[in-house]
């Protein structure tokens, strides 16, 4: 009996970097969040409690009902984003969740790097590339563990993706298609992602808050990262203005594979990778979005798979991943340095879309 | 009861366009075969059976075997291109059906053009856009119509998806993503194609031979010519050493809508148009090839619908639509005016991936 694909099945969303059994786990790391807006209370908290690793135990940011409303429905204890960084509550965690308007993270991470806190910062890592190589430093400096929030490397779907193309399923990489929109007015909530808005706050809107879906992505499943990029924004509604409503760019990568993507801020949702290689393809749609059900179909030699997925809980899968590689002293994949790249990427995308070149990246 | 998705279901493969009644045609279009390669043989010459207004009666090629077997097959008159040229059976046709290298349309529509017969000339119109406008000028100082060879244009999932677009169902275009590739050294046959392998008769490969797809397609269904063009080429095994193996080219259309295209000629298969919009998308998957069951998928607020159609035989649709045109003395859409906006487009891609630089359209 052929049992390889039974076996490839029962694999598939095993989580093949997870060396220590949950049960065994006795002191999961103990997380301090830093900024109580919509995507730590729907998905950074439940998957933080979801996972065997990690527990939240203390919560901030600057709007005092937010952090009230939270520490009390999930018993931590608030505190303000002055306490925080004094390190008033510091004997209650371990590690820090910073999930703040991207222009704040180097405060926030400094002052958990000075308290000898391990890290995982959201992505984009800061607004600039500048400030993303101080929040860097600090962290090594400070000699902590930084990670940052790229949930698509520890979805077990976007893993198996990878596999599929470190293995020659596809042959080479020939080119890489990505979209990736939403109606950002409509589909978020109000007030608390206006900072989105604000190029000070943000660094950029389409680019900053989406594009980095498919550039980390292309990255994570090519292994590989981008030696030169071109762009264009483009904005047309009123309440984008200052910032990108949207935006294409193209990721140049080693022997000259393309990858070339759109996002929007203000169009119908799209959610889509899709990878043409030498032999085969793969293409995984809906691709990006933490609510969405992941699907992943593959072709090669006239037979096509469609891979639909129990979904994980990304956020689950993410903390779980961070929690699990801290209690075992491993090195996380998404780490300051890996972003870096993307701070340089995204920097240079604006660059290009302003002059019109095609801007070359150092190594 | 609501009667809207019917009547839209029944109309869906009716041909808008057509305004004569087939069964009344007596004396339909009769056709000279100029090229008896593989495309000819195995989908113009049935679809210019199927079609009502069109009949094949002559048949001429370089290869003279061919010329015998297509004519034997087919009870047509088989000449040389000496005799075609010289007009020898010039009363057996009204129009001729050109489908021989890029870089030898001109001669044969020049002939054509001459005898005072309607020309269809497949795409790309010729190997360089300076050709291509001569082409176009001989027909215009002959005073016959030209129409080229877009199969997609008559091909009725690819009317219906531009009727979508044209009423707004997914609001404004946004982005428009494009990947059509082949192998084409295994899917195709042998000799009589390498022609594409000679820049001399081509003009290009990948860019010239599938690129042009997607570039027409998208703006047939946008109903828009770019205003500027930027593209790269890359070429890495050896049979393809001088000309395009692979492509990839961004479209810039008014309003800033911009559509990026991937082709190749050496990579898995794949053919998919993707529109992108404010309120929807429309999704056309598998897309180009003629041997292909087009599907059209269109999502607009939650809902997603997928068409899946009994498959038009495209060159049949293609040549009934030529046929209809001249017994109806009707303009043609994809006319020589029509095609030389890709002609030029083409050369600018080229000359973006030798400079560097996008390169604007002149309009």
């Amino acid at each position: 009996m052929d049992t390889r694909l039974g076996e490839y099945v029962d694999d598939f969303t095993r989580r093949d970097w997870q060396t220590l059994d949950p049960d065994s786990v006795e002191d999961p790391v103990r997380l301090a969040l830093v900024g109580a807006g919509w995507f730590t209370r729907d998905w950074a908290l439940p998957g933080i409690e979801r996972s065997a690793f990690t527990e939240a135990t203390v919560v901030t940011d600057v709007d005092a009902d937010a952090v009230d409303a939270v520490a009390s429905e999930h018993d931590l204890t608030g505190v303000t984003p002055e306490a925080f960084r004094a390190g008033d509550v510091a004997d209650e965690y371990d590690a820090v969740y910073v999930a703040t308007p991207n222009a704040t993270h180097l405060e926030y991470v400094t002052a958990a790097a000075e308290q000898g806190k391990a890290v995982l910062c959201e992505k984009p890592m800061e607004a600039t590339a500048e400030r993303s190589e101080r929040l860097v430093e600090r962290c090594e400096d400070a000699g902590v563990p930084l990670m940052v929030g790229y949930r698509m490397q520890s979805d077990p779907v976007a893993r198996r993706l990878k596999d599929l193309v470190d293995a020659g399923f596809i042959g080479d990489p020939v080119h890489v298609h990505a979209t990736m929109s939403q109606t950002m007015l409509g589909e978020l909530t109000g007030d608390p992602d206006q900072w989105r808005l604000d190029p000070d706050l943000s660094g950029g809107c389409a680019l900053m808050d989406i594009g980095i879906y498919p550039l980390n992505t292309t990255r994570f499943v090519l292994d590989a990262d981008p030696v030169a990029v071109s762009g264009h924004t483009r904005t047309e509604h009123e309440a984008f203005e200052g910032v990108d409503e949207h935006a294409d760019f193209r990721l140049e990568f080693p022997d000259g594979v393309a990858a070339t993507c759109s996002v929007s801020q203000n169009a119908a949702h799209a959610s889509r990778l899709e990878i043409t290689g030498t032999e085969g393809r793969a293409i995984l749609d809906p691709a990006f979005y933490e609510r969405e059900e992941r699907e992943l179909a593959v072709e090669r030699g006239g037979v096509r798979m469609d891979v639909e997925v129990d979904p994980a809980h990304q956020l689950e899968e993410e903390f779980a991943y961070f929690g699990h590689h801290l209690l075992t002293d491993t090195p996380f994949h998404p780490d300051g340095r890996h972003a870096l790249v993307d701070s340089r990427a995204l920097e240079a995308i604006y660059e290009s879309a302003e002059t019109g070149e095609t801007v070359p990246l150092r190594r």
